[in-house]
């Protein structure tokens, strides 16, 4: 079977040019005598690895000394609880936006350990557009505030980060991480599940000013879930996801032989704007979400009629375009074009669309 | 480079076969038309590979019904917290038997939380032994005992288990899961990182009593660390680590494929009494370990003199037996002999050691 254009929300796509080196290198790491899935997290191969992935990253995302850059595990909702567990106490009050199903689960997580407070919400139009913050909407004394910067799910983004004052943000970057510019100095803490534009599940990397790492801790927080301890031992307190960190690294250089995060921005760019165009003009497709909040990593869209779209999900698999369907929650389709979905996919994509609705309109 | 004997503690050697086969299906897995590491979690075929992943593992470890089988992240180091969390309460009292760096450190986590106590305990004679542990040694009440079924470090193994009566068994098996016959039903919860005997390093496998999941939980434990949620959504409830489980599962074939895991401990066993017949005949190594509380995974040794434990380490690198350094707490050398380590490997040690022996008395 051929390799198809996989539109999943994640895991999703990979570089092929890195999946082929992964490949040829499985076995039998170069200079190693072993793969690097047997390979001891101490031993200097591996310490190699590690520190060049995070190098490269910090290169590709210009993250200054003032940053710490950890490589952890249990994804984005492991990050739900170690955040708000390590950066405020128990009778401390947290501000959420929520703008989509992760947010709100953040949110309710945050609410297991202090006063977690829901500041701004598009639930009632179902997460349709991003609200506007500005800092008086935030609680007094709030120990930051927490967004989440695309959401994967119902196709929206923070195209312009709110406006937070002296507040922490903290920001949830899994579908957007790598996908565009960031100026990390605007945030206090970015964490990421790897799986959509770095590499396998199972790896998360949180990027976090290193003045945060001094917060003192409730003696009740598991030493996993402490980003001192994690900092500390260069991400190494137990035994790190070393074949997902290996990869991850080497997508951090095939971006940067792409040109950079903003040569791929570029890229993904024109992979969205053909998308959008080919739904706004078309008679059939639409997608719901406020123009200046669309996301260029998830494209939802809807035909109005449950069969229709699921009959265009399933042709569309016949074709070679897979996991379009939309998630539960939001219904319709969803196209996730990360770094790696390459423009020939769109291209196919769009033209799929065409021909679906002169058939069915 | 030829491929080299690899003694790590974890990760460690992989079988050779299993290695090569998820190498040709790295980049395009058959019928899917894309890399495992590419798959939604939620596709049909990645469906099929967790569940046949824990079918097999059901299989080779005889596991009833009777047991939930979870897929987590996070490592033992995560479990170290997770198990009091959900099978204690905050006021609650948990017993923990110290036989060496990771029980202990089990120990300090769940003091975290509840009242931990040291019923036992071989610190003073450097983890050279198992202490004997009966059921009036346990805490009233106590809602379990915890214990490390085999210390990586010390080279020390539970070859009996503890007597403890009517108090639940929890036990850290990451260093000898599969590399031995254990009857499941003798433990209350069974936990370990697949880093050893099972795969890559990001896998952590549980293997609970079900009744144990309808424990009440305090509200302020992350959704995360809660096993119910985890088993109720079929280890799903994020995305997990879809790779490691995949490449596990691959491992469990083989397993089954060599005979199961009689097979492997008659082997395992084969494999650490040429080793330990040989420090025992040798006039320059000795193991330090009570002989009835040998482990058969990790074999540790020393010359009794810095300088040739560290030449002996050297040497053998050398001759492609590398990593036998032994862990900074305990010093001299370690052969790890997890399940993948061929005969050929110990063999080839052997004759190394007496080799140097010759050279060096």
């Amino acid at each position: 079977m051929e390799r198809v254009f996989n539109f999943s929300a994640g895991p999703s796509m990979l570089p092929v040019e890195v999946l082929e080196q992964v490949q040829t290198d499985l076995v039998n790491y170069p200079g190693a005598g072993c793969s690097v899935l047997e390979m001891s997290h101490r031993s200097p191969s591996y310490e190699q690895i590690i520190d060049e992935a995070q190098a490269t990253l910090r290169r590709i995302m210009d993250i200054s000394d003032d940053y710490a850059v950890l490589f952890l595990q249990g994804g984005a909702s492991m990050q739900f609880s170690m955040v708000p567990m390590t950066l405020a106490g128990r009778d401390d009050t947290v501000d959420y936006s929520l703008t989509g199903q992760f947010s709100t689960k953040a949110y309710k997580e945050a609410g297991r350990w202090c006063n977690a407070v829901a500041v701004a919400s598009s639930k009632e139009a179902t997460y349709s557009y991003i609200p506007k913050i500005t800092p008086d909407m935030l609680s007094k004394d709030a120990k930051y505030l927490h967004i989440c910067g695309n959401n994967t799910i119902f196709g929206s983004c923070y195209n312009t980060l709110p406006d937070v004052g002296d507040t922490p943000l903290v920001c949830d970057l899994s579908s957007t991480i790598l996908g565009k510019v960031f100026d990390v100095n605007k945030f206090d803490l970015i964490y990421a599940g790897a799986q959509k534009n770095m590499g396998p599940a199972g790896l998360t990397v949180v990027i976090m000013k290193k003045e945060l790492l001094d917060n003192e801790v409730d003696p009740v927080v598991p030493t996993m879930l402490r980003y001192k301890d994690m900092a500390e031992a260069d991400s190494m307190y137990n035994t790190p996801p070393t074949f997902a960190i290996y990869f991850a690294g080497e997508v951090y250089k095939w971006v940067e032989k792409q040109g950079g995060v903003a040569a791929i921005e570029k890229r993904n760019t024109e992979k969205a704007n053909m998308l959008y165009n080919a739904i706004d003009n078309s008679g059939i497709f639409n997608n719901p979400v406020a123009v200046e909040d669309r996301s260029i990593m998830n494209v939802t869209f809807v035909t109005g009629n449950e069969e229709l779209d699921d009959k265009f999900v399933k042709e569309a698999s016949k074709v070679g375009l897979i996991t379009l369907k939309g998630h539960r929650s939001a219904g319709g389709m969803r196209a996730s074009i990360y770094n790696a979905m390459p423009i020939a996919g769109v291209e196919k994509l769009v033209a799929f669309m065409d021909e679906f609705e002169k058939k069915n309109s």
